[in-house]
């Protein structure tokens, strides 16, 4: 589901004209980057939660060519799931 | 961040009813959860995409009794972060 389908299926089920969710979604986002920015974390209840972790910098070897890289260190943004959603999403039956 | 403090912070910034801040966030993460159950990712334009990944199942020793336990495999939303949010992470200047 991409951004455009998203604002779809919102504007559907809130009633609401795709522009305005648009709007909201981005005051959504960047309320979310600026906390994320100052190292907070952002919590949705019974879904999770956003935040940022340090990777370290690593040695990284082409396996081909055998040229090593330093990756430098960088912020990365993790999300972690809520105990509800865990049992949600594992209580779907296997379609494998 | 907790989900009280996102919704004042957006209640403010839309201005809007609090309320009508937490039905719409709740929409929001129904719609989020009823994507991933269907193995869908949720991508946001200039933030990231959510997936699910499997992880197998795995061997687990208690390092102090050793007794070993067996981790079923199990379901796990991952965030991946879009260029533009790694970007403007990055960017900040380093506060340590």
């Amino acid at each position: 589901m991409n951004n455009k389908e998203l604002i779809s299926s919102l504007a559907l089920k809130m009633n609401l004209p795709k522009t305005e969710i648009n709007n909201m979604l981005q005051i959504f986002t960047q309320t979310c980057i600026e906390q994320l920015k100052e190292d907070n974390t952002v919590a949705f209840q019974g879904f999770g939660s956003l935040e940022v972790r340090k990777k370290d910098e690593r040695l990284s070897v082409h396996p081909v060519t055998k040229i090593r890289t330093l990756i430098p260190p960088k912020l990365v943004v993790c999300f972690k799931q809520s105990n509800v959603l865990k049992e949600k999403l594992n209580s779907q039956p296997d379609h494998e």
